[in-house]
């Protein structure tokens, strides 16, 4: 469907545990949707097998991002699992203000932080069919310890508790039902009469 | 897309000028759509040309129009250029209990009654691309008077001042397009956090 143009892009933020699938469900966004950025997080996290620079996180080592926090370029940070995870402010500054949307994966402290800056984010939370679909897809993923699989379990259960504060929440049953929902979300969004009220005549 | 059982319809009001061409959106949707329900209204207008009485309109005489009111059995009713206009309580209740979405068509008086009194109800406003197009299109339907025409616009006019009351702003440009954007609407209000947390497991 032509979207109409938009003077301002929308910030939309996507949460949920480890293991829901959020990469390979925003892959399919990106695909489906036009005029819709992908904001890549910073990281001090080791890339994992398939993982690229500049594609799925910026990787970066714990001086470089402590070196961006006192610069205040961050539009949010958090630690997680004993690593730094981070989104660059600048560059969805500038997205927004072209009329793009600006999508970002963050983790619950740091979507919490993005509600209480921009009030008009839209945040989104993934979750999987069932908590015991969420533990299999970590043991299945087999690129991870079994400690660190059972504190992401843990720290999911922590992150569900969350779950009120975000404004929609999607099902993660099949990848292209859940892309299919966001979009839809975002479609309302632009629909919002807020964000119209310059096509309406002056009568 | 198959969608997710619902515990509790959801109540949606369409709003917009005569001539917008609100009946041909609500006929694509209810093809689209499903799990909708249309809320037929009651009327004390004459049919026009091509209208059917329980498909349109509920076309009654002033008299049991206002022995309705009497009982109560209307959610809403408003007086539009001389003739009666109302909502049935029950049939929507109905719907709505059974998980059904119920879609309402009535105009700006009626949905603020609306509004006050399900404060869940989702309002969306139909304008046409411009205003001169609106006129265009109550000329070419000729089914009316010049001056039921102007009272018409007269009337559009003021019903723009309550679009800012609306949740949702649909342009009906292309009535595919307008009945893709309700459709969107529809499945995102099915994704707000709160219609969904029954799908939550108790972590």
């Amino acid at each position: 469907m032509m979207r109409k143009k938009k003077t301002r892009g929308q910030l939309i933020v996507l949460s949920g545990p480890s293991g829901v699938g959020k990469s390979t469900v925003i892959s399919e966004l990106l695909s489906e949707r036009e005029n819709l950025h992908f904001s890549v997080s910073f990281t001090t996290r080791a890339p994992r097998v398939g993982e690229a620079d500049g594609v799925n996180y910026n990787f970066v080592s714990r001086g470089e991002f402590e070196r961006m926090i006192e610069n205040q370029e961050l539009l949010e940070y958090a630690q997680y699992v004993g690593n730094y995870y981070g989104t660059s402010l600048k560059v969805i500054q500038d997205h927004l203000a072209a009329g793009t949307d600006v999508l970002l994966d963050i983790e619950v402290q740091g979507a919490a932080k993005v509600r209480a800056k921009c009030p008009g984010a839209v945040l989104i939370f993934i979750i999987p069919p069932s908590f015991e679909e969420l533990s299999r897809r970590l043991h299945g993923r087999a690129t991870d310890d079994e400690d660190v699989i059972a504190g992401r379990l843990k720290k999911a259960k922590e992150e569900y508790n969350e779950i009120p504060n975000y404004d929609y929440l999607v099902v993660n049953d099949k990848v292209s039902s859940a892309a299919a929902e966001i979009i839809a979300i975002l479609t309302a969004e632009d629909c919002r009469t807020k964000n119209r009220m310059c096509l309406v005549d002056d009568v």
